[in-house]
């Protein structure tokens, strides 16, 4: 089976997640701030959806699909799948330093939730996969045998952090929809539909990890 | 790198995870029932992250590794591939019956979160999966290309499905923690680390699946 058309797909569900991302937050939930003092704290928060899902989880799925979806040479693709994780940690950590603001603002405690358990667990392994990765793939000094059998366990590790990443941010859908108090309604299936996009997303992330690559 | 010491932590992780999920539910939730009455209810639903997370999620996670785990001729590991599946699938069912005779009896609406799309979707998957591979693989009448040329496709698929099944059980857990108004507690804690100790069996599945079987 060729990549292509599963790259196609892949692609599509992002813009179609990113999209409804936009429409839920600033349109449904009333936008962004970053200085937003109570009872505006909400548009603080919105922060944290929208940087973690387009922010880490896409942009690290786009960042795996490098190498499948890149055409040219192979330190093209390299250098993409390098810049888009580099991105991919700076938005999850900025997700991270955001929600911690806000419930520093609402004064409500940290890390309560397995939501929070595994959102740290999965930015701080994914933080140290992409020291490990530079380390063994930018620098000349690694030997070929070191990275050649570290190779393997880079793709498995770091399938297993992506996986962690969406787990994560399913937990995080239906922590606010519980929250917000959501139902049968359209917001309810706006953001229902997000999670199950992103299942989507991660499945064909996984099949072009799986399928070789064509030229 | 030996696929052994890798089973051993997930069967290990899979004990622990009964055990915390036998507490929760029989220690802390008050227990099973099946014909209880409102306001005793929740008994009637605790049946169901039992039956789910037990039945469904670690049975098939074991299904899963049979034919890394078990020794002897590969028809007994093919044997007992099937008939933990075989459980897992009714046991998903009943588990989704459980919920919608809970739901009903305390006239609630049915499939509003995205953990309930999740799940239906899983199981249903799970039996279309299920079916598919007793086609190929239990019939003689299946030709060895054809078998061979959908094995490929019946590892990919059923990876990706028992890991929708994992995210849909850390969503159920987010979600009943919000309803239980679970905090920075003892019980909180219990339910949390169960989630964790899903993430952490999901990963010792998936690594089983990539190594390769020793004798």
């Amino acid at each position: 089976m060729s990549v292509l058309p599963v790259t196609v797909v892949a692609h599509l569900t992002a813009i179609a997640t990113t999209a409804l991302v936009l429409v839920w937050l600033l349109k449904l939930r009333g936008g962004l701030a970053w200085n937003a003092q109570p009872p505006a704290s909400f548009k603080v928060f919105n922060v944290h959806p929208l940087v973690m899902v387009i922010g880490f989880v896409l942009v690290a799925g786009e960042g795996i699909m490098a190498y499948k979806t890149i055409g040219g040479r192979r330190r093209v693709r390299k250098a993409s799948h390098l810049a888009l994780h580099l991105i991919a940690l700076f938005a999850g950590v900025f997700g991270v330093v955001v929600v911690f603001r806000y419930r520093h603002q609402i004064e409500a405690q940290h890390m309560i939730t397995l939501h929070s358990w595994l959102g740290i667990i999965t930015v701080a392994s994914f933080a140290l996969q992409f020291v490990l990765g530079a380390a063994f793939y930018m620098f000349r000094g690694a030997q070929m045998s070191a990275k050649a059998s570290y190779l393997p366990w880079h793709i498995f590790v770091g399938s297993i952090i992506f996986l962690m990443a969406v787990g994560t941010a399913l937990t995080g859908i239906v922590r606010q929809f519980a929250i917000l108090g959501l139902g049968n309604d359209q917001e309810g299936h706006i953001v229902n539909s997000i999670g199950l996009l992103l299942v989507l997303f991660a499945a064909t992330v996984g099949l072009t990890v799986v399928l070789p690559y064509e030229k």
